[in-house]
């Protein structure tokens, strides 16, 4: 059992006791899956998007998180009144950049987020991590060098220019504050034949990030704890559709204790 | 086998073979596992929230639901004017006043429906029916006493004040119309670990009071019948995906005869 | 193995390796299943309505879906936009008209859609497809003939008025380009247990529409895959709930091989 597992296990424990409430303004496909792995792991959904009721709904104790995968007009202002409100009161918000680099809409919603108010943690796939890097990702050609190193510089560079941390989930996972960067192994290929299992990633991670002091340690034990449940899950699975029933059984069934020697997390 | 079970039977029958519609005017959460809830015990779901063709569909003959879990401005005036139309057909409609009492705008819109057309039934958790008692929740302090006590006389307080029917769910549930009072037991402690029961709950409600001729044993039984359901469900049940599969699986397979024997009702 | 078999892996094959991308601008109800069928059988699902960043969507290579299940004024304007660039870049669209018949909104939707740009297939269930029949569905009685020829009948008109290509499913489903017409066998009653499985019948139409070349052909075959999945998810199915989950598996696991030998459509 490493260091990163006894966090992992007191993360987990903390969140079952404390059950911290993640408000979600996110996309219309997975507000069901995502609220059902929040209640699974033990944590308390709230999905709201209207202004009228943002500040009210901050005030709860734990995190929000901001996925910016169906947008439009009106649900852009709730985004960014969220992410300013958040700002003010110091409460960590978690960005899900979902599509970004895909359209401008997307890759500008995103920026704009962020230069309201610092994301606590931006999950995001190594092409939106790519998008949202001060250097770019369009110009410098995703196939050209190693994927992965380059998404561990992509999102080390937006880590540090930000003073956040990053996550770029995928077939392994890179969590970095700029400084120290951690790769966390897990999951399971059939997490790529179901839908919002990156937001459901996002959620996770929110939920670790209330009840832990450190985000980094926060967002990979997360995404170990999701490893884990994936990697469980698929063992009897006979397709994604049997696969994504046995995740939310696990992340609800999964101890402290099995996921403390289970974690797979190293330095980089 | 009680009344209230061979009544029980004799709605679920009904609803069977007369496939009520049911037109929810819901949130975005749980529109498709209510939709799936309904389809799987034999009713006829519609999920539509446009004001132009409000009249056309509360024109079919069924019941409608209101369920304020993601409001905004737009859905608020098509909520009202949903309320408003049952009121002028008497159309029997079913409020879930989700989140009433956590923030205003709940609260207040839940109490603006009301005012425009008084609900059927009213089905929510403690705390939200709390909330919506003239006396008001904030002020009493839910810890101060026996929960089950004062939620039960928030509730009768409420419907005899309304004149209609209030079901207050959880551990075990509570229907009044202010004079006479049920206890429903039933269900499972892993409803707690899925999104959208209580919802749930409102649209099975919503069913059978399309089907039966008293609000107050129409929501009653519903209510047993959805306990059995998740009863039963949670026997092979490994966590709470797959308990939610088995719940759909059961509200499809009760047959009338079982339910008639496994209804828990008691007056109070 | 007929003709229809072997085209059916060839474009099962195709979906697989192109991963063709499934744009949905669909309704609140669905969108998490449908993008998870698309998903399960191999496609890429975008769920999207902004406006501003339709253009960009709408280049990348691969069909539209324009569901009508959840209108309101913004997402109407927004199909129409889809619906225009797709005309106007000769890429596929696949309409599936939700409710047509049953309010007049939906109705003059489906209608104003199919003005603004010819869909590659309209995909519908009987009551659907009559009321969008040049001579009128509400007119002529749906019980008053043999349903499944009067819908064969509408279809047949409707496809030669428009020069396209009309899916009517049900028991048996109806494929038709006006000239040609195949008659598709397969599924399972569950599937009328389960919310959003005609949608479901849409996207993979759309996939397949995406990688074949003959709409009627990719319609057709689309349509027998999935009710290959359906037959073979009923075999252990206790209900709706496990069936839908089995679904998902089959889509998934359902080679091109067995595909080709299963399929059945026979011209009528």
């Amino acid at each position: 059992m490493t260091q990163y597992g006894e966090k992992a296990a007191e993360i987990l424990r903390s969140v079952r006791s404390a059950k911290p409430v993640v408000h979600s303004i996110t996309n219309y496909v997975v507000m069901n899956s995502t609220a059902n792995v929040l209640l699974a792991m033990g944590a308390a959904p709230i999905m709201a998007h209207a202004a009228e009721e943002m500040e009210e709904l901050i005030g709860f104790p734990g995190a929000v998180v901001i996925n910016i995968g169906t947008l439009s007009g009106p649900w852009i202002e709730s985004m960014k009144t969220a992410a300013r409100l958040c700002g003010e009161s110091n409460k960590p918000y978690i960005l899900d950049p979902v599509g970004a680099g895909a359209t401008k809409l997307r890759t500008d919603t995103a920026k704009d987020l962020i230069e309201t108010a610092i994301p606590a943690v931006i999950r995001g796939n190594a092409s939106e991590i790519l998008s949202l890097s001060p250097e770019g990702g369009a110009t410098r050609g995703v196939d050209s060098m190693n994927t992965m190193e380059q998404a561990l510089n992509a999102a080390r560079i937006l880590a540090s220019s930000l003073g956040t941390v990053v996550a770029v989930t995928g077939e392994r996972d890179l969590v970095t504050n700029g400084t120290r960067s951690l790769i966390v192994s897990g999951g399971h290929a059939l997490m790529g034949s179901v839908t919002g299992t990156g937001c459901a990633a996002t959620v996770i991670v929110a939920a670790f990030t209330a009840q832990g002091d450190d985000p980094l340690v926060s967002a990979a034990t997360a995404l170990a704890y999701y490893g884990l449940a994936g990697s469980k899950a698929a063992v009897e699975a006979k397709g994604p559709g049997s696969f994504w029933v046995n995740v939310l059984d696990q992340l609800y069934s999964i101890t402290p204790e099995e996921l403390a020697s289970e974690v797979k997390i190293e330095a980089v």
